[in-house]
């Protein structure tokens, strides 16, 4: 079954490549080359790359010694031809040839600038574009397998989260509890740990804040943001706040609003509203509790083989959401110098309305600091 | 400390871009901008650009919402100022500005297409060529300080090597002896698990085979490549071959002129010889056995913030090697259908020879059945 998705998503580029103009996709390891022939190369510096032309066959140009792992991975089913070069071969003057004088060709969009300019200089005739532009039709929408592989990404971060408070006590530093985040992120099944955010105090008043030795403290509320891949590669990305023993007072008035916000932008959710309305939803309601220079960045970012990919639920995208497309719903509220809070979920647009991916409660979760003590 | 030692690491990179005939280096977040800065920024969609001119002040571009995150990094300490971009700006337009005019700019080689091509649209008029043939010539001779990150990389996967032989027992599928190494890789001190390949008995045969659903059996061999990156940034990498209960006759023959080929490939590091002398070493000793044609990859690479990085010891490398450079040595044999073997260790260049950062035993350690089912 998962075989016959994968031909068909080779065909479709084709087509797709066909009517943006473009001779040939050239496709390192990444997404892209996980979502086109399920193949999952680890991205070193030796050049695999899958050559796929707008019409005819496609080629993958992979190092000797990869030669066996490729052919084991799913790509070998798909009738895939592979070239295999030797330790001092030119690999992309391989690619040049195999594209034979194609006039444009579009790069995937995670391609290192090491492969980039080395093609450019392969082929100096050809002009480069991205590929993502043409990809990102496909990859936007989520087949049922692919929705189901995310509600288990969804359900194993869940489970890290209904773990968290255990994890929260005075005295214990954000690299401690992110640590230990980790080790749990795994234990529920992911195979990678792709970033773990422990924001406390202060420190919540910054999204992106990484872990830091700041002890946590009586009274601090700590923005957890998590995430992971699966084995399916695809990703989960969820995030809740919590308090240590209380919160105070002027956070809670906040955090209502939020709580609300985030709700009715989830709500909002269905076939044929655009990206932007989903986020002016969640934007005005904050705006008009008094907030509104203080959710500093865009309401959500689509998942699947990558953690932030299309489409971006952010003022000026005027694109209609569509069945099968899978995104972050994260608003937040950011105090400088004093504190932050965000609720995130992962939510899949149904034929009629919204399903949500993540399902732990919204409530501000308070720990009890003489249960963990 | 640290902090002095970042400082010069800039200007040096300035210097050598005057030298190279380069007006900027356009740096985004992967490992080249964790040596100049010590900033390590997650990798996203939303661009984060160092712009270091040949002569004059950097400039860090980033988004709004990294801000507070990159000022609270080392490069806050550095001095660099950071120009922030709203969700509505052109980043790569602000890159293009401040980088003034510049003829040639030198790219990161890990930089991403989405930011080379769009670079290359807002800068019509500058030349984009690679940041690696410069900045090479730091990153690849460590510091005491570099080198002491590596040596505790290399004691972590020591430690997590010792523990394989518990794990391996008959009946137990690859990828179920691959889950527990990467726990195991995380208990050890890495923050993250970069690969993991568990390769037995036949799949030995293919250096980069990764997890498979096959069950070993008495008798197999069983080739495990492991390693993570430490909280420091620096990576570990080490392999040892095992066997379970016995490993056949003919192996046994080979896998003694490894040993020896890896031992003597080893003690040959020494400064002012060539990278590709060291890969004569090993590969002369194992032709000489018979086993040429079975050899067929490079005997090492270098390692630090990145797994594979320069020096490679490869046929055709005339470099010569340095004191504080740092890559791996690791021949090794396969045999098509049957069985593989390697054994490798990250070895240092010291004043006068060499000195090894992996250090558990290089003999085939056969794993007692009995004691593990």
């Amino acid at each position: 079954m998962e075989q016959a998705v994968d031909r068909r998503r080779l065909s479709a580029a084709q087509e797709l490549a066909q009517r943006a103009g473009v001779d040939a996709l050239l496709v390192t390891p990444g997404p892209d080359l996980t979502y086109l022939t399920g193949y999952r190369a680890i991205a070193l510096e030796r050049l695999t790359c899958l050559v796929l032309p707008a019409t005819g066959d496609p080629v993958l140009v992979a190092p000797g010694l990869e030669v066996a792992a490729a052919s084991a991975s799913p790509l070998g089913q798909l009738g895939i031809s592979i070239r295999g070069w030797a330790e001092t071969d030119d690999p992309y003057g391989i690619v040049g040839e195999l594209s034979g004088g194609a006039g444009v060709v579009a790069l995937s969009d995670s391609m290192a600038a090491g492969a980039v300019l080395r093609l450019r200089d392969a082929m100096p005739a050809a002009r480069q574009q991205l590929a993502g532009p043409i990809l990102r039709e496909l990859r936007m929408i989520k087949s049922a397998a692919e929705v189901e592989h995310l509600r288990q990404a969804g359900r194993a971060i869940d489970r890290v989260h209904e773990q968290v408070p255990e994890l929260l006590w005075p005295g214990r530093t954000e690299r401690e509890v992110g640590d230990d985040i980790a080790e749990a992120i795994i234990e529920a099944g992911h195979v990678t740990v792709d970033f773990v955010i422990v924001a406390s105090g202060p420190n919540g008043a910054s999204p992106h804040h990484e872990l830091s030795d700041r002890r946590l403290e009586i009274g601090d509320t700590v923005v957890v943001d998590i995430g992971g891949t699966m084995p399916s590669g695809y990703c989960s990305d969820s995030t809740r706040t919590y308090a240590i023993g209380y919160a105070p007072d002027d956070f809670l008035a906040f955090y209502g609003v939020l709580q609300d916000a985030q709700r009715l932008a989830v709500e909002s959710v269905r076939p044929d509203v655009t990206a932007e309305s989903v986020d002016a939803v969640a934007r005005s309601m904050i705006a008009e509790a008094g907030y509104g220079d203080r959710f500093i960045h865009r309401t959500g970012h689509g998942i699947g083989l990558e953690t932030h990919e299309d489409p971006y639920i952010v003022e000026g995208n005027v694109e209609l959401l569509r069945q099968g497309m899978v995104f972050s719903v994260e608003p937040g509220i950011y105090v400088s110098g004093q504190y932050g809070a965000r609720i995130e979920d992962i939510v899949v647009v149904t034929e009629t309305g919204v399903d949500s991916l993540n399902n732990t409660t919204h409530d501000l979760v308070v720990v009890d600091p003489a249960f963990s003590s």
